[in-house]
């Protein structure tokens, strides 16, 4: 690599919280790791591209912390603790003060989530971010998408919609009067907040459960076609930020709420019976989680409206200038 | 992401050796593994940008080959077996004749290797690879670049150099008269091996390895700096293939010796003791490991021939274009 580029991995050497289970981490060619007896391992990777998955000008603290936070949601939707992180950047250019917000965006979401990095590579190229976490989940207690049975309630957590409407006004495609509301928007847009807790309590709880990173519309239906049920949306049921109504009128906040991507919410069903637990889950680790709706025997997709069919057609969100 | 890359998916879903070890591969959130007993985890990722690592319009066969042997030659370098393996690709365009190919490369080797593909991310943008592979050591037997002890042998598996002027037969900035020197010498930058079984069998046996991937000068520089010892290479020691003496002058062929990249072979430290033990290892797994030197108290690496010190100033190998 150019030689400069050695110059990258001081910020990158130390991010996080430093673990007793990592026996080597960054600067070998390789980082040795103690995986906790009967626990299994969850691995998720996801690369954000430059121009694709965020504004080439974003800020670097934003890009540091979403490279991160996606993956913890992945790891969040399978029900597992994170624990270790790999970062492999490619950069055009070294530029210091870019790195430095990057690492802090990074290390701060590291060490709020107990997450330390333990290895990576940088290379030179169009700028893109790949990540890899690693966690844990009790043996055999992992969430899958496919787990979902007739009759199971569905549930997501926090207000999906606000991370898209929060992108549109970043790219100044939107106006709105309440600067606290833009503030907020915007922020779930660039500052999500991975659902590591509920995940860890869903272990167990939850029947299935996917990560909202393409859109509710689009993730409710991979669920169930897993799950190989029909899934049922109720639009009166679905959670609204107060910001997002403020922002736009009530069908474009349906829209944003419906096909908005990048909330990385957690999407997830229950069994009835287990209800009562969910609530006490979702005050615990103080996380709104609403019922939208519910899985019957069949396939597809059907939103009603206060119990009438509602034709919608679009199925998903495409990324930023994907 | 675009529509079409789910297309891509396909080709992913099930490259490799099927483990038993995999509770969970490729197709929901995130991976679920079942790490052995006694063990410790490696970790290594390592990206391949085009126009960086690979020409552009490398055969997509040995891009998809190579992006998981420099990761395998990492794990390799650590003593580890390897595993599972994640792969993140980004392509500017789906181009399935390429995407078939890559795969194949890729899924070839890993079904040697003992390797399942168990996640991914496709996304896209300019085109590059990031692969990460989890592999594993006997608790504590990891190598490391910093376990070298003055006194200690220093040992190369194969013959450095030939990558690199594969590279430059590849590029068209050399001509040989012998097209099978030629031929297997391109193969060596396309589809370079890494060294699975040499590095299995070096723990416990070596004090410290290092992967030759920036040239073996370089390599050598950073293994001694992290042993905290001085490294003495003798020229005429270095190996040198057949196919590289038949291409380029002594001089020249030591050039690549020492300062090309892209090998992936092996280097590293044995105790005068363990010598005997050694050359059985190489023998088993049919690899050729030479004696290049020592290292001694101090630092830095001295480069002499037939004892006398040479002046040698390159300090390491920049790959293609970066």
């Amino acid at each position: 690599m150019p030689a400069e580029f050695a110059l990258i991995e001081r910020y990158f050497s130390a991010l996080g919280t430093l673990r007793t289970d990592v026996a080597i981490g960054v600067g070998d060619d390789g980082a040795v790791l103690l995986p906790p007896p009967g626990q299994d391992l969850i691995a998720v990777v996801d690369t954000l591209v430059a121009g694709v998955h965020f504004p080439p000008d974003s800020a670097p603290r934003s890009v540091g912390h979403r490279a991160l936070a996606v993956n913890l949601s992945d790891i969040a939707a399978m029900g597992g603790s994170p624990a270790w992180s790999l970062l492999a950047i490619t950069l055009p250019t070294v530029d210091e003060v870019w790195l430095e917000e990057f690492a802090a965006g990074f290390g701060a979401l590291a060490r709020a989530s107990g997450v330390q990095l333990v290895g990576g590579d940088t290379t030179s190229g169009p700028m893109s971010v790949t990540v890899q976490v690693l966690g844990f989940v009790p043996a055999g207690l992992r969430l899958l998408r496919s787990g979902g049975r007739p009759g199971d309630l569905l549930f997501v957590s926090g207000t999906p919609g606000d991370a898209a409407c929060g992108l549109t006004l970043e790219q100044g495609k939107l106006q709105t009067p309440s600067s606290q509301a833009e503030r907020i928007l915007r922020d779930r847009f660039l500052f999500p907040t991975p659902r590591v807790a509920l995940g860890e309590g869903l272990g167990g709880l939850a029947s299935a459960c996917i990560d909202v990173s393409d859109g509710l519309y689009a993730d409710v239906a991979k669920l169930a076609m897993r799950s190989d049920c029909a899934a049922h949306l109720e639009l009166t049921r679905l959670p609204c930020s107060p910001q997002l109504a403020q922002c736009v009128d009530a069908a474009e906040a349906r829209r944003f709420t419906l096909t908005g991507g990048d909330d990385y919410e957690l999407c997830f069903t229950v069994p009835p019976s287990r209800s009562a637990q969910l609530d006490q889950l979702a005050h615990a680790v103080g996380v709104s989680c609403t019922q939208i709706g519910c899985l019957t025997a069949g396939s597809g997709v059907t939103v009603t409206e206060q119990g009438t069919v509602i034709e919608f057609s679009h199925s998903g969100y495409e990324h930023f200038g994907g």
